[in-house]
């Protein structure tokens, strides 16, 4: 039998990080050795998350032996921490917003304060396994992609590659509250956001030059995007449904399209053309990403509906399968394809 | 103290229609006197709908005293029994779709039939209080607007009648399941939606031509719209939130737009600006609309965010509304202006 | 037109100092002249809670002129401000659990510290308007029931006072979320209560003595009970549904028992019994309590099915009930009797 | 490597059917080579259910092949077709209530038909696997739990059985809205029971002659129980909660209690004692039962609350645990321990 690979995480009482550890269980090769969190340390982690039947493993202050690091920390102490873990001959996967963008720059313009270590931009994967599945093979740290741009760039990266569509695009988003964490506020406050929806990040989500940095480098000639991401709440715990509408460069039938969509993503296991409109829910609990693309006839417009789960593919799913591409494992290898439905 | 007018409510077992008979026990002029129902003759409504504390008001078959009579069955049905209301000296709101097109044709393309009695069409009046108080005041028969042109057009009406925006436009729209009524199936069977977010009516949704129809009146030069709608599944009970994006012609503030509309519903008690970007649920059980119009700068889009609650505003507060207006009340006598929260 | 009565609220910002302001706008009579709370002094009414279209009623620091004044205060706070506006004259609803115990050891033992006032307590009349009419007509203090006691008494009260069933008592109670408020806490953080129940307070809920006060008082014999009370989260924002279990002191049939408690409750306009096992969402935003009484043969057990809203009759709408007695009104007076459904 | 076994699914089309399919997709040994439905008959699984990754495998109309069969047919429907199954030499794990109880009369009684093959009844073990993991190992026919019992009898098991609590109980049980299934009804209909909950099953639910046989089984000397069993829909898709409450025979302390249902369930690997009062959710999607027995001190009674996902140990999951045991293979094999938070 295969020998195993140790694992850590760093922030395991958020959402990611305890998502992390109930698929990495499943793992056939990873093995959790160490979590980390300065809130919980000393606790069994199956006090902290009484969810996980972890056994005997205890949260600890800092990381020690893994070889492959996941950091579930916000943006900016995420920074803070990975510069030593590389130093120690770790391999990180972030999954902050820390390394996603290439352009030191626009992260100080979208996050207000200056990239602590910006030579490491240049070095860091963007995570999207589906389009930089080479590049991960070797990466020391990843930008795991975060949820919105997850659900949105597989949705339109064949669109742009085939040049079938004009740069302006609109992407209206949906997502579960989890997305927001479990930092307490109004906005995750239950009785203010249950039966209700909202837009919200009207004045510009932090989420877009990720995925204008992206969208631009899967588009065909580079064309310069006029981009409008809108996210909104809707009141579910999990789920992203990200719509997204282009006006078509010249009149393309729904199978041709399907047809384009497929080969694109005939090598990729976790990216699946639904056989109708899909539902978030068909991705619960699953690293699955299933896309809907269509065309509105009478308007000459392409329409692609792309769902995910926040966590899993949008997040913790999405890194472990980094993880795997990195250490040449299968890029399924202990990651569900099918969703928990009803 | 003034003479009471009585109503009636044809189809009163529907959604609609226990909403028209929760509303209309707070009224101060309208007095149910009949409720029909084919599957509940001769049932005490408050049977039907315990939530009612109707007393001894009883389902009947037909319709025999009441002046106003509110129609709340589905279209096609609708039809059939409107005539011989109309025919007996009373005058109807319809909230079914039969008398919301004034053209025959397009109604049998997206309703697939014939419409059974063409020539009330003419004489119909599309009950969206706001745009069309004034025919309002004689009309003997009223089509009341759908849940989502009621939200997608107050959102866009003031754009288009001001003419700042090119007819591009694009509705994303996300409804509450109710606006799918009692009829069982498993796009309202609880488990299968709950925790879910899903895009249908893909292949075109029915509210489009009426949307189409009332957009294009509003237009200033009556340009021809390029306009896609996309409704959208969201798991709560209630309401409508509409996305609604349109180019500017020309550069334009938010505060400029703000003022635009304000101005452009002064006189309609049941529309607000929102102080910020509206929820849904802040319209619940009232027949109020909050709209929050902004702009991409980046992009050079108006971005519309309509809310209301789809049984209300969408449907029985309306058929309310217009009902008072028919009948020379205050345009807001016996319906609620501030939504309950949480 | 009769003349308007003054009142205020003291901590509008909660939800149920939301929750009166919006039923108030409905009332006949009363006239919400003020609205205090520290945290929202100055702004607009319509700006902390933009479902409510109050115009320009702003938020002040102080009472001045209201007759009625409604506390929606935490315990403690609310009877450190009481006393003054007393002394002012004024009659005070309070929504705290400060004057619901007759007795300040009972008090001083479930809420950790002594109370203020106690001599306030004497006068103080427990507001559950169904069994304490005649002392409300002249009360100067109204201690408001809080919502589990609300419908845990309205179920079991008429059995006791028959003396039908045997002291030994199980309430098993079922509440939707916003009953935690709206301070922040993992318990009622969206992502950890969607889609999930648990029971809490299993070491003792603040309600218990509430409901052991009163129900002995209404027992036949004052016999001393062995009551046990376990509260459960549901996933809902409102409602409370209690499952009230109690020994038969001899066979009865459900038909003796339906007669007693209708009976009972003749004269009360908000308790109805149900004509089937009731759902809490029949009563949401009324203030009717539901009520359905039945009995396990095989065990011979009373059970009680008992549904509220509870932040109406559980809370704001019982205190406008409450006042609506203290002012010589009908009791129902601005206050919906049927439920919003769906 | 090992062998695989073929395995079947008759009635993939339902709720368990489907959750069988998706866990068997992590099975180590269990190869799904069959999945029969009469109403889908040569429809891809993953068309059927787009959740499911599950490739070629086609739904098809009888079982041929597999040598263990779960059966996820309505009761009736079950027992028509599983004499068939035993005789052609397959082992049958049924999700039906046909096989759970041992004497037909109880069964004519509660399912007001015959028992169509009484002679299998004796031979049936019920497969809760905690109590009856001996017997299992050689069935050839197993009566898979109901939800409600799987929940009611894990949390009162260990008290009758050590003696500790006297015969009068009641279990309050909260389930979420898939435990009704796939068939249409209001029952399960979105807008009728989303943020509503209620009591059902007043007048006598059919799983209660099922808890009674295995509760009176489980006794330590065989008391004949009083036993009330009241379910209640609370607005999820899955969970069930179970309150039960009895009178202690002696007190008893909780540390006492807690190291009493420890010990009893010390070699089950799925049975755990929360840290905390449990949530439903920490057991979603896993085959974990989440139990947290206390004591009300003042009233002597013994309190213990129950958590499962009903489709997982309360259905699918504790079939696949039933065979793993019958063919000897670890009890946890492909089955989640951990559940799915948030």
């Amino acid at each position: 039998m295969a020998e195993s690979i140790s694992v850590g995480i760093v922030g395991v009482t958020s959402y990611t990080g305890g998502e992390l550890a109930r698929l990495l269980q499943q793992h056939p090769r990873f093995q959790l050795c160490e979590a980390t969190a300065r809130s919980a340390q000393g606790q069994l982690l199956s006090e902290v998350f009484p969810q996980l039947a972890t056994g005997p493993l205890t949260v600890t202050e800092q990381i020690k032996e893994a070889q492959i690091v996941f950091v579930a920390l916000p943006h900016g102490a995420a920074a803070e921490v990975i510069p030593d873990l590389l130093a120690e001959g770790r391999r990180v996967v972030d999954l902050s917003a820390d390394f996603r963008l290439r352009d030191p720059q626009t992260y100080a313009l979208w996050y207000k304060h200056e990239h602590p270590c910006p030579e490491l931009l240049k070095e860091a994967v963007y995570g999207l396994c589906e389009l930089h599945r080479s590049e991960l093979r070797e990466a020391r740290l990843v930008g795991n992609p975060g949820c919105f741009p997850t659900a949105t760039i597989l949705a339109l990266a064949p669109a742009l590659a085939k040049g079938i569509i004009k740069p302006a695009i609109i992407a209206d988003a949906k997502t579960g509250i989890s997305g927001a964490g479990r930092t307490l506020s109004l906005n995750n406050h239950y009785s203010e956001m249950n039966e209700s929806m909202d837009a919200y990040g009207l004045e510009g989500h932090r989420h877009t030059p990720e995925m204008e940095q992206e969208l631009t480098r899967a588009a065909k000639n580079g064309a310069s995007l006029r981009f409008t991401f809108i996210p909104h709440h809707a009141p579910m715990t999990r789920g992203i449904l990200a719509t997204c509408y282009a006006d078509l460069v010249e009149p393309l039938s729904e199978s041709d399209i399907r047809r384009l969509y497929a080969e694109f993503y005939r090598d990729s296991p976790f990216v699946r053309l639904a056989p109708r409109s899909p539902q978030t829910k068909w991705t619960a609990g699953s690293n699955s990403c299933l896309l809907y693309p269509t065309v509105d006839q009478r308007a000459q417009r392409l329409i692609v509906v792309s769902c995910i789960d926040n966590l899993v593919k949008g997040a913790s799913g999405q890194a472990i399968q980094c993880a795997n591409i990195m250490c040449g494992l299968p890029e399924e290898a202990g990651l569900p394809v099918s969703g928990m439905f009803p």
